[in-house]
């Protein structure tokens, strides 16, 4: 269906030969996956769809059991299991978010191997300004350390919304408040060990710095949005909250990516209608919504601009959500599409020309450094 | 489809031979039932699914007029109606909640009398509470009068979103704090006689003795979210602003089941993938949504785990919404998994199997006295 | 399908000759429609419905390029092109909102000739007191004004969502904080030159002074809610926000009809439910989500009773958004309505009373003058 496929955000995969306990925490964003009330992890849509999907990559019938496909990824190994996974996906590209539990998972290296595809990195804000902590550096220091860690990214993440929400007050944070901010996470750090990064002044200086960085070259900044693990507070993650500082990227030149976006596809399509630098995708929820991703991706192409759609699998750890990311996403933009033009509401060559600008061809003109 | 039905919440119906306007009055959930803005609240959703779906039961052809429908429910009496509505719903039990305008329906027996089935008592934190103020009753014993109360009960239910609304402080509130939240209000009593619970630090005080009580059973603690009567303030509602105290019954191994969340069916599916210990259900929102239920129960459907969701009623008043309320869950839930089916999402051993979850096998799995 | 169609909120038409770049930019909500990141204008889904059914109006194939229609819309002339949409759109009569960017744009007059049909006049009451102020009149005369204003007029309408959003204090104000707040707006001007409204004292009186005029003639006052460009802080525009006022009108007997209501489209049927006094539309989220369209008016009809469903393009500038607007709406209502008959769920005879209630009954229950 697509010339092409970009991923514009996903992570990499577990080497770890996965056991039912590992295979089910991966499949899950619960903090307590294990617990009686849930059951299995399989009873829910992305049960279904993994046993649908992708059993038949690892040679098993579709709809395989939950038992049997576990075992039988763990008699072929990680390595074949991912190898085979990432290459079913069939993606061109693999833009490579490395701030998130960077030690349990491939790097950018190791994922363009198992998969055969260039895969860019990223560069987590917020994870540059941990790192810098820990490294003892001042924080004046910070825009060049930055700077450094991104030398070849081909775009900045923030995880704003996870640690301070999206009502943090949008004004560029003065010097002093800024150093003092430093003094009193460093000093809280001395005493606790390595502590995330949750400060608000902190954060928007992290936010600040990444405009200062991407607007020369117009390189895109990518926001957490919505879906996610329990550490969000959902409702001050509507991303309507944040418009004075996407404003502000406005003013800069700078794309803004709003990542999943669930429940707030509307509300992230509505902001790609009126900003002109917003873009979004539905990412992982295709995956997390299974046999009803079709609703999810029909919510965000209620009202966005078609050049304002990107793909992503927001796949993280486990291959199967790369594998399936493709598959659900391909599958629920060609249903809409087909539906789109026998009842007359577009040619083919309209929704031809609509699934290249979401594949790759939006992705292909914002990502510049790509 | 279902080899048992369990109706997780729903009240009892009224004894009274209903006259049009009493009827009409129950049909809605508005101050002004009667004003001539509505015309008649038979132009409505629910009054097309009450024309279609009761009126045969009663012994009218399908889509009979509302003055035919009417004059024969007075015609057939109360007690007939009912019964002959109670018993087309065909659930296997339904779990009362007994806290609302008990004066105006029937009780556990009436009811268990009426439907020739089971109707275990769900007790409501807050009608305990104020009954305690008006027996004169000290705070410090409110732990012991609900634990009296719920004795017998499958669950407890509590309406703070109603009287306080999600963003409640969450932390249990401390001894003093409390009495002298309660002196404040009985003086209050003393001056304009009995005044409902909407104290937020009584209200706090209720909800902690819950999850006490709740925790050593596991027994379910319902929350109104969402869809209901004027007196909610939607916006402060979305359950997902209730997270801090969701989390400290989660730690408790306390089920916390959303009831009826219109229009944050998306937040609430979220939290039961998030959160080990939420449920769900989209109760009356299917009875009052008539020929769309379909799409809210596909809402909640999207993201929830199969072992998360419920089944309810949440009838008030009429016998209508009993059987209602069972018919458009059968038929928006077939309606779906066959789709799942034929789209080849799901085989029909799967279908069945969540069926079953959804019908029963959840609620038997968590309201452990029941 | 209609009797009568009433368009119960619109604008008047551009008279220019549009260029491109003229043409693009009334087709978007956009601050900097013209923006790179965008690329045309026409790829999105308005893009898509003005190219597949305003083509043959203006003389084209169905689906021209966005070239040859602007070309071609430009060849025939302005007045020509607003003719022949606005026939096409072929509705009874428009209720014109006259009060923004009055001098781009026909007023009533102009848009009678131009259309053929009826076309009275809403009064916008945030234009008024900035009127008021241009002419340097006391805040005293303010309801004076307004009535002499509206004395011809069918309806009032409220933008305080886009001043000062609906978190607003819904009580009316005294004199006093109405005087000190009109001189330093006044002040203000004196230094500045004219001002937008957005003094939140002088927004609640107005609001309040929109009551008392419009409750003895029960003349509706119209909200605008949610989707229109970026100067909305969309979170609070929630229309469950503004119940405090909204119960004030229902006192005071005054219809409310709630605007567009993207994303809110559920809320707002709630509100109509719980609320006598409350009505809705979607108005221009009809024709913005072009082959979407049907998801929207399905969104609202879920559970707002059918006597409180209105319709309107909320065209401004483009006549294309009149004769789609009037496409959208019937050809989305006629399916859902068809859907509804052909699952049993409704009769034709029912089908025909609801879509008479939504396209012109309720519009001319509610607006007495007209």
């Amino acid at each position: 269906m697509f010339e092409r496929l970009i991923d514009h955000h996903c992570h990499g995969v577990s080497p770890a030969n996965l056991d039912p306990p590992g295979f089910s925490a991966l499949m899950s964003e619960a903090h307590k996956p294990h617990s009686a009330f849930f059951g299995s992890q399989f009873d829910k849509p992305l049960g279904l769809a993994i046993r649908r999907w992708c059993a038949p990559v690892l040679g098993l019938e579709a709809f395989a059991s939950p038992q049997d496909y576990v075992a039988r990824r763990q008699a072929l190994g990680a390595e074949e299991a991912n190898r085979r996974l990432l290459r079913a996906a069939g993606v061109t590209a693999m833009l490579i978010d490395t701030g998130h539990r960077a030690g349990d998972i491939l790097d950018c290296a190791g994922m363009a191997a198992a998969s055969g595809v260039p895969c860019p990195e990223v560069v987590r804000i917020e994870a540059v300004m941990e790192a810098h902590a820990d490294a003892g550096g001042p924080v004046d220091s910070y825009p060049d350390r930055l700077a450094e860690r991104a030398e070849k990214a081909v775009g900045l993440k923030s995880i704003v919304a996870y640690r301070a929400a999206f009502d943090l007050d949008p004004a560029r944070p003065g010097s002093a408040e800024v150093r003092s901010a430093w003094s009193r996470w460093l000093e809280k750090r001395a005493t606790t060990g390595p502590r995330r990064l949750e400060d608000p002044v902190l954060l928007r200086f992290a936010l600040w710095c990444a405009l200062d960085l991407a607007a020369p070259a117009a390189l895109p900044l990518q926001l957490h949005v919505g879906f996610g693990d329990r550490d969000i507070f959902m409702q001050r993650c509507d991303p309507t909250i944040f418009t004075p500082f996407i404003a502000e990227a406005e003013e800069a030149g700078v794309p803004i990516t709003l990542l999943h976006c669930y429940p707030f596809e509307r509300e992230a399509g509505w902001l790609a209608e009126v900003y002109s630098n917003v873009f979004l995708d539905v990412g992982a929820v295709l995956n997390f919504t299974g046999p009803s991703a079709i609703r999810v991706l029909s919510d965000a192409m209620e009202m966005a601009p078609f050049s304002k759609l990107l793909y992503s699998s927001d796949a993280f750890g486990l291959a199967e959500l790369h594998h399936l990311g493709r598959l659900q996403f391909e599958t629920a933009l060609r249903t809409i599409l087909d539906r789109w033009v026998a009842g007359g509401s577009a040619t083919r060559a309209d929704a031809d020309h609509i699934a290249g600008l979401i594949a790759f061809g939006n992705a292909e003109r914002i990502y510049r450094r790509f």
